[in-house]
């Protein structure tokens, strides 16, 4: 059988973590890179690789089955999405949860138009763990469940400390209240808040002769992202902030207590954890799997958006359905 | 929309778990037991709730939507399953996992002789760790996964010691090797096998008079069994037994360690893991959502043999698409 024939539109993080990562999936070849940089500023880990420019994508159709969007979630996809889905079978890791909705019917419409499948939101939250709350919810009806992120560096609010007057630049992890998972392991009924769940630690360098009270206060004071949160403020070098922060490693904790039984007197706890070096590297792995079953959906002339709540789990794989029965059940 | 009827067919601690179950899943409405006993020595735990003989099956085609088969793996399903296929859509937790690719080919030709839809081997294991195992082998190709189970009551052992001369009654808990998860955890790479990953815990009453030492030296000897493990034998009074181990817990444990990046250099660790006050419940919940996603495959027209690894995981849930957009991704 010939190769599925990959592209990868974007060459950040996700996209070098994808291209890295279909080297372990032997039954996908790299067709191309797109970007919208200059292509000749781009120098692809991969040899002979070519890069084209984001605008001689309409001339590439015949050359690629599968386009895997790894642009950003709040400017570029909800523009590229659409335009790529008029092109292309296509996987995305969109990631605005609230915005899903909206994004689903925009690509699903675009991907019907031209005849395409279209996964999107692909990754693992959304992805893996919306399957796993979905599954758990499914299974367990009566119920409670959720969701814990981190340790792991956000880059968002990085980006907001880097703002505040003072900082040359910074690190913001999101870490888990151990109490409040220790609370949901042991099934207590208690509401938590996304600020009950987790708190935040910052890592900042600072310029010289700026004031660290001064700083750590507007960082503690920011709406939204600092003030509803318990947070920590340390200061370091710009040296040790590239030394020891210089990784995306990032976790997901989704457990789900539910109940059964004539009383309800049967606790069953249903977990689900991710312990990532490499966040980008998972994510990227989770779009390939993803672009396999796109091509299958394809194949069979399906067509439109799909999310990974609608895909058979068997087209994710490499086996076959005989291999699977002897396998993996 | 009308409700989805359901059967119950045997009525053992799973059929009596599923009947409870139906309680949480209100697209679902029961509509009779069927059993091979004398249906007038049946008492169902739901008021009103018809009981027939397995033999008045062809009669109840025109009531039953989904029959859920609740009888055993090891006698009973590759009988009654393709036998049943022939008549419902069926579901059901085969779990001889060596001979899951037979009976898959018995059900399938039985469904598609009949346009029947039929889920087999559903459940936690096989079933959604199967599920698991696949969805952590096809995202992290390069790994290695290991699965525990435990600690729960195995029916299996627990008959093997009944049966020695000697004993009234017994209980064996299969327990997981808290060195085997913590290398699996920490990522060693160590060749593990079912022994090395398991310890047996045997609970066991004697008659007045037998020898203890010898029953316990016979059932660390017996092949297959226990001769391979480190098995630890308590004895117990037949109170003490009823008191304290009547329940049927069950925990299961999959761990897969991948490796992603040019050089391979990160870890990415997908764990699972199910702590259950009953097994019986959850299997029988998860024998439900399938039951709901068999009706809605056969609604499509599909049929012949499917398994959680076909199953669209969108169809288990009760949820409209544009809610599972809204509220899980």
């Amino acid at each position: 059988m010939r190769k599925i024939r990959i592209a990868i539109n974007g060459y950040g993080n996700l996209g070098k973590s994808a291209e890295i990562a279909a080297r372990q999936f032997p039954d996908m070849a790299l067709a191309a890179i797109l970007t919208r940089r200059n292509p000749r500023s781009i120098q692809p880990a991969t040899a002979g690789l070519p890069v084209y420019h984001l605008d001689q994508a309409a001339s590439l159709t015949g050359m690629i089955d599968v386009m895997i969007l790894c642009s950003g979630s709040m400017k570029d996809l909800p523009e590229q999405g659409p335009a790529m889905a008029r092109l292309f079978h296509t996987v995305d890791g969109y990631d605005t949860h609230a915005l899903i909705p909206e994004y689903f019917a925009a690509m699903d419409q675009a991907g019907r138009s031209a005849g395409k499948l279209n996964v999107i939101a692909a990754g693992w939250d959304p992805g893996l763990l919306s399957l796993q709350r979905l599954l758990s919810r499914a299974i367990l009806p009566a119920g409670k469940d959720e969701t814990f992120w981190g340790r792991g560096v956000s880059q968002g609010h990085s980006d907001a400390i880097r703002r505040i007057r003072g900082v040359v630049d910074a690190r913001q992890y999101t870490i888990p209240r151990e109490d409040a998972v220790e609370a949901v392991r042991e099934g207590e009924d208690r509401e938590l808040s996304t600020a009950d769940k987790h708190e935040r630690e910052c890592y900042v360098v600072l310029e010289e002769g700026a004031d660290a009270q001064a700083v750590a206060a507007a960082i503690k004071a920011m709406p939204h992202y600092f003030a509803d949160y318990h947070t920590t403020v340390h200061f370091v070098s710009l040296a040790e902030l590239k030394q020891n922060h210089a990784g995306l490693p990032h976790q997901g904790l989704m457990m789900r207590n539910g109940r059964t039984g004539r009383d309800q007197q049967h606790r069953q706890l249903y977990s689900v954890s991710l312990q990532l070096d490499s966040n980008p590297d998972f994510t990227a792995h989770v779009l390939l799997a993803c672009a396999r079953a796109a091509f299958r959906m394809a194949g069979e002339g399906q067509q439109g958006a799909r999310t990974m709540l609608d895909i058979p789990p068997a087209y994710l794989s490499s086996l076959s359905s005989a291999e699977l029965l002897s396998s993996i059940l």
